[in-house]
């Protein structure tokens, strides 16, 4: 069985653990009030998110040299500011607080209460794309209780590179099929699993919003689907 | 003032945070017991522990292509068993739990007390030639509430090389100055320093034993002298 192979976890965090874009979307509207502001948050959020992807790519192309995900956000927030026409309503500082929204993101409410349970029988690593420091700042802020913190700095290549999943695996001391992948993106899942890790799948249709579903058809090849982290810990035993 | 600069912590592991002695010495005791041996394990745990520094020099200068602690472990394991005489006393899997001793080693009395109130106002990491997985079992295996688990084995380069502690402070996302090393052990206190780092020195004088005291010259560079890491966080005002 599945669950008595399986010594880590290794999850995905963005949209998997923590709700970004609510997150992104409760900070600016304080800003809109504070400032006297009538920024769409959502809009910016989804812009943002939308430019995550790209951003990697031209790293990962070489068109960019190696640049972690806090000063991919940081161009893409600049971008996004001229572009909403609020540039001008920023310091510095303030910009850079901004920008570092990606390390206060909340988690999705069954997170923490998931985690708790699984630490009980399983190493729980971080395997995300944020940088190490974006990572342990958002879990002191949001007390995510992790084991370890990884990420794809640590190989300069960004999921799904398969280097990423290899550095966990050997990290971690393990064989690849004794650590599971657990994310919300099925690409992430497929990624893993090439890499002879095992896989639980874990949507979160609310990842992009009410309107804009993801694309959460079951994959039969995927060794767990769970409809959160606490039915997850139910499935592996915990 | 030192303390208001300071946003991170890294910890020496092996004699600052735990107690490697103590615990070879129980864990062999109990192998004495139960396999009917004679072994004087206050004397084995001493001869493991002088070879720890020699592997890794071996591997700093090229001799051995890069190996982790835990291989390190093994290698001189093994020729300590043949050296006591008990080699045909172990098989495969005892010999492999007896060098993962190094994953349960027990912390010093003051240290989870004083990582808990140090953890609440600063960033605690590992800075360790310990292997990450052999760090990530440990800490489970001990409860230390670390907030980032960094390894040498990261940039493939033993303390006190700069790599290590060039890297600790990239990964943080800090400045060098804003990141505090604390160890037992003046060489790499000066080898963070030399990196720009600051150092708190808390000395172990047991460490090596109640008969072999090591150097605890007081260094007047180091920014924090504390004699243990509850006296620590008072000195750092948590």
């Amino acid at each position: 069985m599945t669950n008595n192979i399986v010594k880590a976890l290794t999850f995905d965090v963005f949209g998997t653990v923590v709700d970004y874009r609510s997150t992104i979307i409760s900070e600016g509207e304080r800003l809109n009030r504070a400032k006297g502001l009538h920024v769409d948050w959502a809009q910016f959020a989804d812009t943002w998110r939308a430019r995550y992807r790209p951003s990697m790519d031209r790293v990962m192309r070489g068109e960019l040299p190696w640049t972690n995900l806090d000063s991919l956000h940081r161009l893409s927030l600049d971008e996004l500011l001229k572009e909403f026409k609020i540039d001008d309503q920023f310091t510095e500082d303030e910009k850079d607080h901004l920008n570092r929204v990606w390390h206060r993101l909340q988690p999705w409410p069954d997170a923490i209460p998931g985690l708790t349970h699984l630490r009980k029988r399983f190493i729980l690593a971080t395997l995300s794309n944020g940088n190490m420091a974006l990572l342990v700042n958002m879990a002191r802020y949001s007390a995510l209780p992790w084991d370890c913190i990884l990420s794809a700095e640590l190989v300069q290549a960004y999921k799904p590179d398969p280097r990423a999943y290899q550095m966990a695996v050997n990290l971690l001391g393990l064989q690849n099929h004794e650590v599971m992948m657990v994310a919300a993106h099925q690409e992430d899942l497929r990624a893993a699993q090439a890499q002879g890790m095992q896989a639980a799948f874990v949507p979160r249709p609310l990842e992009r919003g009410p309107h804009n579903m993801p694309d959460l058809t079951p994959d039969p090849s995927f060794e767990v689907m769970a409809t959160d982290f606490m039915d997850l810990a139910r499935q592996l035993g915990t």
